[in-house]
């Protein structure tokens, strides 16, 4: 505190991340992250940025990125906006499309930066209830609102909504924007990408962390008709004229465009998935349906902060929410290599027996 | 324009940076990059980033960074705020201690993001005139504030402010924040970097960009006060969690720390400069003192615009504004190699003919 802060910086809540231990040799499963390495040729075009040019300021536009991601979902560059990391591009969205005069909807458990930007923006929400089964319920969201944004699937939970779904809450809301955040759409839930051409409010969110392994790098991106791409761009252009630094273009273009390799990645973690979900399951937990690279799963008889506990004492990093008490019983594990499952699981035998 | 733009989108007129020609075999002497490479061992350092560990996020505190920074400047990391590159630091300062009920004070002439910024955060501010020298007057910023802000060396003029003058301004004020940005300061201005451990409410900007060479990193900081630099971690933690990828913080700590690089680089620079002055000088133009990499020259006969014309048809370009009117007959010009200044002055001399 102090007589120097403007305003807002007094009210913030800011937004708590997963932990990044500096210690070696846990297995950390807490952030999402993927098991597997970049791919080698975005290795290779890095390796290249490292040279003289530096000394040069990268294209302010990311021209070749916004190409690369364009070809990708086949799109054009004007229906692309990319920022660093899709933290930066959802900051943005929230500014330039989500304050209005009516609130802003979101489900009452679901990524819990949404809350946070509300707060820096000074935006009006409403946290909308899940269902019984942890699900987004699109009755909820049919009231009049300044915007509605949702993960999908959503987080923490992993749940995707089907297609069929969001497509019948666009056509239900045409007066204000919809921002489908797929930060994990890549593992397995259906992309509202092909929606874009037909709705005009739509905003679709990705991000280069978790599918294409380059959490690191800091890109992400948004998609959605020429109009909203250009109140980001206005945005971004206020505040920072420069995001992506050139090792960020460079690797993201490859990283867009080695789909071989994404594929195969994507799919390892996937089957990782579903027998870690079998695992998990005949050890007596309950685990949701996940669309996503991380399950959330609670066990029967034993409380998830004394499991989130146990497993750290044995070099294992889970993440566990104090808040909602609903939620307050499941870890949030990442999909790691099957190695990975296989510790975590050998773990949680031991200490369940 | 769009129903669907928050109100603050209309109302913004975002900053145009220099630009960024695609071109290549142009002598760019517009957005005052460094001639000269980054260190080789921040190329080194950069090199040992594309690997396996980009899967994984960077340290969302950038704590290695701070404490390189910290250690070069000796101050502590808790005095240190880091961002993508010194624009994003600014946009953070602009938020979390600029915006109160009295207007901001900056000069009339300087460097044209900072009423980008206003009109992002909705900050009132009044433009202070400078001299008929086109230097800042102190008496003018000795009245009642919400803040004050200017470069040092001031931009685009390239100016100097004595650092006696500086703390002078400190003295007088004390109720609000002063926020020195000293992008330049390594060319050959004094630094306010000295009195921040006297001075609560001062904040110190910089930037890699340019006596690092490093402009395609994106990577600035702030040194204040703890208190202060709180406040900008909590704005940032409202914002985007992890705004330093893996690149810019390995190669930032590696340039902080080749101090004897810098010095050679730097002294490099300020001769060419020098002896770029004196030539100008003898073709008629009225040179403005600098403390920059950059000078400010006008000609005694010809108009600015016609010069930055014909110079961009021979492959050289500067930069010229078009507003205010009283700058605009001058042309700023980033100092560049021996070899560079030498393509200008022959063009310039063959054009004045």
């Amino acid at each position: 505190m102090s007589q120097f802060w403007s305003d807002i910086v007094h009210k913030l809540t800011p937004y708590v991340p997963g932990e990044q231990p500096k210690l070696v040799n846990l297995t950390k499963l807490n952030t999402n992250e993927n098991p597997y390495p970049p791919s080698p040729k975005v290795l290779e075009a890095l390796k290249a940025e490292a040279a003289e040019t530096l000394r040069l300021y990268p294209d302010p536009n990311s021209d070749k990125l916004k190409n690369a991601i364009a070809e990708y979902h086949g799109l054009n560059a004007n229906q692309v906006f990319v920022g660093n990391g899709s933290d930066e591009v959802l900051a943005h969205v929230f500014q330039a499309l989500l304050k209005h005069d009516k609130p802003l909807l979101f489900p009452e458990i679901t990524y819990s930066f949404y809350p946070v930007y509300c707060g820096l923006y000074q935006i009006d929400f409403e946290a909308i209830a899940l269902n019984a089964q942890f699900e987004i319920e699109l009755s909820g969201y049919l009231k009049p609102n300044g915007g509605i944004i949702f993960p999908n699937p959503n987080a923490p939970t992993g749940i995707p909504l089907a297609l069929d779904n969001v497509e019948k809450l666009l056509k239900a809301n045409t007066q204000s924007v919809v921002v489908v955040d797929e930060a994990y759409v890549d593992f397995g839930t259906e992309s509202a990408v092909s929606l874009i051409n037909q709705y005009p409010n739509l905003v679709v969110v990705h991000t280069l962390s978790k599918s294409r392994s380059l959490a690191g790098l800091r890109v992400g991106y948004a998609l959605g008709h020429c109009a909203l791409i250009e109140a980001l761009i206005r945005v971004k252009d206020s505040f920072n004229s420069y995001p992506i630094d050139r090792f960020a273009e460079a690797g993201a273009i490859a990283a867009m465009q080695d789909v071989d390799y994404f594929e195969d990645t994507k799919q390892k973690v996937i089957k990782t998935r579903e027998h870690l979900i079998i695992e998990m399951q005949k050890l007596d937990f309950d685990v949701l349906p996940s669309g996503a690279n991380f399950i959330f799963a609670k066990h029967r008889n034993r409380l998830g902060v004394e499991l989130s506990q146990a497993l750290r004492e044995r070099g294992i990093i889970v993440r566990q929410f104090k808040s909602p008490v609903r939620i307050s019983d499941y870890l949030r594990i990442t999909v790691g290599t099957d190695a990975q499952s296989k510790t975590l699981i050998d773990s949680l035998s031991e200490l369940l027996k």
